[in-house]
């Protein structure tokens, strides 16, 4: 893919994408962004961003008609391939039908819960193939990694990201192996890789010791990363921006707002951003990142050093530790060290976003609201919608404004948590008599 | 809706659908199907199902722009509103952004697994807001119960009808209860009613018992039921077919494949084909309706008098008995005395379809065969691949037919029993030092 290259964040360094495989500078040991060049792409569609958006809207026209199954139609990723992965073959590309999710808007009770006179819409990226907004990552991973010829994937993971990754790994026909903190995910999310045929690596440790684990097994032992440090993921997280400006007939909202946990999700929203800038499209929405309180380091650091709900960039570097993290139901982005810290906060300075830190209670909370509207999320998705409101109460989010909340995972995934504190609604009746049920039920 | 009304599938006794509270004929007992009278329809569209087909294809093509949220765009299933329920005003329209499901085809694990030479798809109605193909059902349902002013509802269920039930219920704002078999749900799928805040009662027995005990509640108390008994599910549950036809250029293929527990999904799916037909589009699907070895009354009945294939409806209902159930993986279908069992071997007769009983073995193997190639899905939809494969071994299915498959859930909703036997692929690291991970690992 000669058009296409990696690039270090900090020393412009370059190198191959295809060829790379310890994802760290040689010079300076930051992280890498992918670039595209895309003028050979805009020389042949003719006049730029319009005509690619009307190639994307003949797609996502034609998805629904697709017995060829071709993977741009198919996929609501690939719809945006030459903005994602301009110069890959098609013949890599590995999907499992992600991508086409819901954009609704806020329901009744969650309106209520942040307030009025703010129009917020959710993307349910819960709805995929393994349950969370990873597999956007993950279909682009998966295929630059096919086209990279690589037999063999690990990743340091949560939950989310070990699901993901053994799911689009089954479906390259590449082998897996995913190292978890032992006691820190759910049986659910043990299932997936197991299911998936990938090995399982249960560390005595918590996040930050598995992601330091797989850190110096790329670096030291050749292993491939399914990690963020691999930036190919971040270029199909840029879908989110991409779905929700089709969505809205090729207009931003004011802001994403979405939680922050290891930051590839900020890090993208940020990135397709730009590129929507680079290409003309006027203002950009701004970036709210959110986190727990038991897991708030960059919002941590932020809110030291803002001022009405700005910031400066170097006062923030300056301000930035890493913490030791808390108790939370908010499992997911319990991560007290992000590897893209520096990616995500770019991109929250960039377009003028803000962070916000969410209280355990509320978060929980935003998530039994959204229940009572018939939506099952998972309590990142709490995280996001606790930060927006404190936004909106700030009025940092002003009247009018159109905010879009990443909902990063089905509510099936915590079941757990979504489920304490609501069993006094269970009642056991004590025969199977329909006396005794009606009794029950007041009829 | 004068053009819309409840007819029974016995004595062709009539009544109104938003007036009808019991659900059962007054004259002979038996259920009701929804009939609605499509000639004025056909003659504001024009020029008849071509027609309907050209506003399916622009409705689907409009659905990734939509600001305002239509529902027509926004649902899969209300894409389809002019057969589904033609003349229900869209106010009174309850989704959940549910429908766009993908459609894919078997992986080749799966592929080589089945035998070859047949093309097998699977739709994954699990990709749906509540996790399972019941969403199809319940946005129908709830908008009818809108539309008729319940404020109550109810439902017996091992687990998918009450999280639709439940969820719906609660974006419609009416209130909830369900029914479940205690010991036998998952911790899982009673999180979601929980999360959306219905009330939960556990009956000390098995799933036939909450039946029963829902339909007393229906004939004696006045409850209005959310389950397969009420029709207005069934007309959801045609978007199965509406979609399949769409997505293949309005073609249908040879065979739908359907896991049967209480049969709501095998009655729509013959309703649907029936509808095609009554407008000419000529030769429709046949259905092949599966059930696993533990709860077979119907497919047990079937196989003891078909020959080569075939049967004679009036042999079958000699045949029928009622049986006690087995214990199996497939819980969701465990079910001993279905409903809808004359529905659902009347579209069985009607399509020149076939059963086929799935043994606990090759459910759970075809449960893990899609796992290797990247889908988790429930053992329900293992039901439908197992009987697929039989029936391509028989010779019923024929080389170079298409098959699809319905996946009636995400592997999410089962993780317990996915994961079961798999546990030898996880390994406990024995500190956190990664060479310790490397030698596990063989790097």
């Amino acid at each position: 893919m000669q058009h296409t290259y990696l690039q270090c964040i900090s020393c412009d360094y370059k190198t191959d994408l295809l060829e790379e495989r310890k994802f760290r500078c040689p010079d300076c040991g930051d992280l890498y962004d992918i670039k595209h060049n895309f003028e050979p792409l805009l020389k042949s569609t003719g006049t730029g961003f319009n005509a690619l958006t009307l190639i994307f809207d003949e797609r996502a026209k034609r998805s629904v008609f697709n017995p060829k199954n071709e993977a741009t139609r198919s996929s609501g990723v690939w719809r945006f391939k030459e903005l994602i992965m301009p110069y890959l073959d098609e013949k890599y590309i590995v999907t499992l039908g992600e991508g086409n999710v819901p954009i609704v808007p806020a329901g009744k009770h969650l309106s209520k819960w942040l307030g009025k006179d703010v129009e917020v819409w959710m993307i349910l990226e819960g709805m995929t193939p393994t349950g969370s907004f990873k597999d956007f990552g993950g279909t682009v991973l998966m295929s630059v990694a096919k086209a990279a010829g690589i037999q063999a994937i690990a990743c340091a993971s949560t939950g989310d990201t070990s699901a993901m990754t053994a799911a689009y790994a089954a479906a390259a026909g590449i082998e897996c192996a995913v190292i978890l903190p032992k006691g820190f995910v759910t049986s659910v999310q043990l299932a997936q890789p197991l299911a998936h045929g990938a090995k399982i690596i249960n560390l005595p440790g918590n996040f930050d010791d598995c992601m330091r684990v797989m850190q110096e097994l790329v670096r030291d032992y050749g292993v491939y990363p399914a990690n963020s440090l691999n930036p190919a993921r971040i270029e199909g997280h840029q879908t989110t921006v991409f779905l929700t400006a089709q969505f809205f007939g090729w207009q931003l909202p004011d802001w994403f707002a979405v939680p922050v946990g290891n930051g590839s999700n900020c890090s993208s929203i940020g990135k397709a951003l730009r590129l929507m800038e680079s290409f003309g499209r006027g203002t950009i929405s701004k970036i709210l990142g959110c986190q727990s309180e038991a897991a708030n380091p960059l919002a941590k650091s932020w809110a030291m050093v803002e001022r009405g709900g700005q910031a400066d960039p170097r006062d923030w570097k300056m301000a930035f530790r890493p913490i030791q993290v808390g108790e939370t139901t908010a499992t997911a982005a319990r991560i007290g060290n992000p590897v893209s810290r520096d990616k995500v906060m770019r991109e929250i300075f960039y377009t003028s976003g803000a962070m916000q830190i969410a209280s355990e209670r509320d978060l929980n909370e935003a998530v039994a609201v959204c229940g009572k509207d018939g939506y099952f999320v998972c309590p990142q998705t709490g995280i996001a919608l606790a930060g927006t409101r404190n936004a909106i109460k700030r009025g940092w989010i002003k009247k009018d404004q159109k905010v879009v909340v990443v909902s990063t995972a089905t509510g099936l995934k915590f079941t757990d948590s979504v489920a304490a504190g609501l069993q006094n609604n269970i009642t056991d009746a004590k025969d199977c008599e329909t006396s005794t049920v009606a009794k029950i039920l007041r009829f």
